[in-house]
């Protein structure tokens, strides 16, 4: 099996300050991962190295962000093959058709696990590989393939988005759609980092983006490690921050997109365009292509996946409710197209009419995909 | 000085099953409250024998609740004037104007304390005092009778609320505004206890409301103990809440409502407010008059607290941010007049325009006081 120095990625221009962390990497014979529900109190990795351990570490959060969510499945692909072990090709390919079932089974929102599953499974089957070891070989680079795609796509969305920006440099942003999300400077983050990087010099304000607090965790740790400015606030003062004209654009980042523009993102993300659109504030979307969905017509279409009720309850260790009271915690809220004043990606900036804008992109990028996939 | 029984409050005939608690009550030489900070661990009682005391446990939360905080300030006054233990009614008179300022600063948003101050002060001077025992015994009497006024108001409140809440029942309040908040059984809160004590079995979707998470730790309690129907959410999901029609109607409590009726409430009621009215939900404040300040001409003109940073990056004994990140905090936001559909106070339904409709309910009340008190 090939060491992954071959595989080197592109490395992104677009870094204020370099990142001192990797949120996710193939070591030859596992996957090691930050586990993200521990930070900011410790920078601590996951060796994760079969199947079982990826779908955990998904399914708790450890491993979190659509886009490193893609890259890891991918590389979990490689991982579940070489455990299968099987005799033929054929085989093999009916076991990566399997893999693709239970992983993707682990979240059911963000569309970049499936996307990614799919990809690299049909990238290895178009290879042409004539034995068990070259397919294997095949699905490693295909993982590789769409791990540096997504660290070129966070490269081109940052530029796009801040070119988009113009001269606003107060920005709102929910959850965390950077470094730690993706395998470049991020999505909606990435945009900040770009900012930065041609001193422009951006006032950020992260939403905690409870439950899972992922804004005041991570988003703050990690744009303050990079040295750009950075305040927290709870989701509940967004508005009043809008009223106070503290935010001149508000950026997230996407877990699905449908066909018509409609997107899901984390919850709070609807709310925030409403209020962006009562305030006159642009309210952007950034996210990589293989966040957008054509198979999905219309939010109404996307699956929103509800989380435990303790997530609302607690907080770490402490109790912040009734351990018996009952809570409606969907992890994800779709926000309709019409809120949406553009969509930041790598191919560029999307205006409405988002169906055409979106087919004309996907169509684009499908004949030009690095790892030769349609979709 | 009188027993406290000889000023037994008016019960309230609103009890869908009795509550378990009083959130304070005067014991001869002291104030007796609930430590709301420990709830809903914890249901502890503080003796606050001294004005320091009573100052400490409004600032720190231990004591909260726009009402509950008059209602203690009022006591207060009692508790500081046997302490200067003054020789004449006049340095009586001058201890109290001192007192009021002393406890006055405590929290600078809610106009219910220093209401409740100059509403007990003025009383007592009013009462034709001879002696200094004369007017202690006059302040104890005035702080009773705005304690039993506020259950009074609670009780109102709740009738005129059920009655404008027809056919609705799906509620969504923020916040704690009732049995703990109040003397009787609240503000928002004491309209879902009267829907409850109708047999209407009111559906509550109660915001979590962080930083202090009153919401998660004290609303959800209190209506479990009640045996209503309740939901936790984050403050973050208000939104999608509303788009999948959990809401008929948003009912929050207010801190100051201002001569326009533009009202200062916890941190998130404006973008409530803002969601609301972009789903066609109307939009209620419940309270008593004595949240209203007819010397604050508009929300521009109402202080709002800023509180510290460790609120919002600590939950209870876990840090959930780096712990030297800024964060934007303050404890209150102002919603706009145009977007309240109405106030649900003790003397009915205030409706616009509010400027006519506050000052005509306000010049109703200060001839009627129970406390013979204008303002």
């Amino acid at each position: 099996m090939s060491e992954p120095a071959q595989f080197a990625l592109p490395h992104s221009p677009f870094r204020p300050t370099a990142p001192t962390f990797t949120p996710v990497r193939w070591e030859s014979d596992a996957i090691v991962a930050i586990d993200q529900r521990r930070l900011p109190a410790e920078l601590v990795e996951l060796r994760l190295a079969t199947v079982d351990q990826v779908v955990d570490a998904i399914r708790s959060l450890a491993v979190r962000g659509a886009p490193v969510i893609g890259i890891v499945a991918g590389y979990a692909l490689a991982l579940g093959l070489r455990a299968a072990n099987p005799v033929t090709v054929d085989d093999a390919a009916g076991e990566l058709k399997r893999l693709e079932e239970v992983i993707g089974n682990a979240r059911p929102t963000a569309v970049n696990l499936r996307g990614a599953l799919a990809d690299v499974r049909r990238a290895a089957l178009s290879s042409g590989a004539a034995s068990v070891d070259e397919l294997r070989e095949s699905v490693l680079r295909a993982a590789i393939a769409l791990h540096a795609a997504d660290r070129a796509a966070s490269a081109a969305i940052g530029k796009n988005g801040r070119q988009l920006l113009g001269e606003r440099r107060r920005i709102l942003t929910h959850c965390n759609t950077g470094r730690l999300a993706t395998a470049g400077d991020g999505t909606a983050l990435a945009v900040i980092y770009a900012l930065a990087a041609d001193g422009s010099a951006p006032h950020v304000l992260a939403t905690e983006s409870r439950p899972l607090l992922q804004g005041a965790r991570l988003t703050t740790w990690e744009l303050e490690s990079a040295g750009i400015d950075v305040r927290l606030i709870v989701d509940a003062a967004a508005g009043a921050a809008m009223a106070e004209s503290l935010v001149e654009a508000v950026i997230v980042g996407c877990d699905r997109v449908a066909a018509n523009g409609d997107t899901a993102n984390k919850i709070g993300t609807y709310q925030l365009a409403i209020l962006a659109r009562h305030h006159a504030i642009p309210f952007y979307v950034a996210g990589p292509l293989s966040s957008f969905d054509p198979a999905t017509p219309d939010g109404a279409s996307i699956e929103i996946e509800q989380r435990p009720a303790d997530e609302v309850r607690r907080v770490g260790g402490t109790a912040t409710a009734p351990p018996d009271v009952e809570a409606w915690n969907p992890a994800f809220d779709v926000t309709p197209a019409e809120l949406i004043d553009a969509f930041i990606t790598e191919a560029g900036i999307l205006r409405p009419p988002y169906a055409a804008t979106i087919r004309s992109a996907l169509d684009a990028i499908s004949s030009a995909s690095t790892i030769g996939v349609s979709r």
